[in-house]
């Protein structure tokens, strides 16, 4: 299967970050890219949560996680870096997000913005999976489980140095002979 | 790192298989081995769950997943077969399980099973993950999350053929340019 | 509407109490009768958490929680004291747990328990609601939610003498002029 | 105790009704009041799916949901009508949402909205629970349980005609002797 490589992100700023970031800066990584709105529930509830799981987990084994503020609805609610500035803080979500160019026929009825555009995305969340060629991986349109998710960054992982997945564990939850928890 | 081979299941019985199984007659598939007690909650509350997803994302991606139902407490309520016949029975449990072999001093406050002493395992559950050689990659103690073991699943897929991941999208959760669902 | 006197109940025996406990030795208090098996998962993942979180709220308002373990089926795998006992034990509930008496027939394909066959209970879980005067208030087959349960709780703790309702809120989840708690 | 009157609602518009609503033209009804602010996390994740149900459980029982949108930071992300307007279109929530009126020193780090300081609410989620008389009866900041609010419902709804609460019960949760549901 021939692999396509990730279009450039077209951005109109960035969030969470001192200097503007770029796909190309970032060959070497793995990267998770979230697409999101932030008047979509399933985005709040379940999309942005894992992304930030994911951050947690795997920036240390070489993951990076940008969110991507794709606003194709609602422009005047949440078209603005203020109001995703306000979201982002009270959401508690540290890793660098961008703002999805508005498209060209921009407006409440416009074209879909420039990043969403390139990659034929077909609403939020998406979540795309970028390998360190910097070629698409995986595109998913909706919530994905998180054991699909982690399998996908699995396969990545193990095509880099040999690495051990992070471990995730918690032992608070286990009987032993001494008893178990309450549960 | 040298890699450990994975001891031979000892155990005094099999459900949900017609035939009894070997880790020696699976190689060549990865093996998630679940440690559990039907009276462990963390047991009943997240890794058996969590098996259960793990056999219907992955059995078609060559992941074998094998209950191991190694009981070191409360011997009278959980150790009999009709018990554990039940037990899986009620929770819809369809994957095979070996009944872990009692240890030499079994009884109420006997021994701990055979194989549970093999691994060297501190309590249940316990997350073994064993790849396509044979060799125990990963050994968890307590709640593991799906990210994490995901993520060590994947590795070892890509171990073998090339292979894609699951999908495990749910499109029914996204916001199109048509609109969102409900939340 | 004519209400119906709770029939008392019909028991082999008792956990978690020193004593056995009577309907008519609790007139006077509210009490919540929830009928349960060990193996019953829709009791295990709902009704016995509920009832632990109403024992928690209400216990200090008059009401009274009793397990009732009603076992119709797999008599040999969670018929006996001591697995009831492991159960218990395990799961942390710490309210007094009656055993339904077996009823005449009674064996692996038997008769329904007695206490059981009183009420007309269909299956398990069962939540009954008893009031002060000892008659039924409410009857739910399967889970019922908390709004909906507290409600019925809320009705029978007006009929006694003024009380106010548990208070039972989180300040840790709310947002003041000095901020937002993490998500 | 003596109970103090509800203040009346001070706003500046209302969404999702023809007509503005008072609490004077609720007397009569229990009213429950759901102050929020749209980029709360606390508020979107508990309280207004809990205000939802409510509407869904209890107004067919007499007891009206109101919203209220109390703006007290990030006035530029959440302040105007049509930010509220999206959000709760998004969120389906259909029940009535007044904007609380801002105070005197409006403005980013202007004054509180004007009920949010008559009720003297600390901040959002706040819970206010308004009797058939217009008297407070509960008021509570941060998240609530169902258990504990059903309950308070449920003591104002015994208050009226005798009334029996909602059922709210779901058999498909439950063993009976033909079997039990899968988990």
């Amino acid at each position: 299967m021939k692999l396509k490589p990730a279009p450039e992100l077209t951005v109109s700023g960035w969030l969470n970050t001192a200097e503007p970031m770029s796909l190309a800066g970032l060959r070497g990584q793995i990267v998770l890219l979230e697409a999101f709105q932030m008047l979509c529930p399933g985005c709040v509830s379940h999309s942005l949560p894992q992304a930030r799981r994911i951050a947690e987990h795997f920036t240390a084994h070489g993951v990076t996680v940008i969110g991507l503020h794709s606003v194709f609805e609602h422009h005047q609610a949440q078209g603005s870096r203020e109001a995703l500035a306000a979201f982002l803080h009270e959401y508690r979500i540290a890793f660098p997000v961008a703002m999805d160019a508005p498209g060209e026929a921009a407006g409440e009825r416009g074209g879909l913005p420039r990043t969403m555009a390139a990659y034929a995305m077909q609403g939020t969340p998406t979540t795309i999976l970028i390998d360190r060629q910097g070629r698409i991986r995986r595109h998913s349109f909706g919530a994905v489980t998180d054991l699909a998710l982690g399998a996908a960054i699995g396969v990545l992982l193990a095509e880099g140095d040999p690495v051990s997945a992070p471990d995730g564990s918690d032992p608070e939850m286990a009987c032993t002979p001494e008893g178990c928890p309450a549960p």
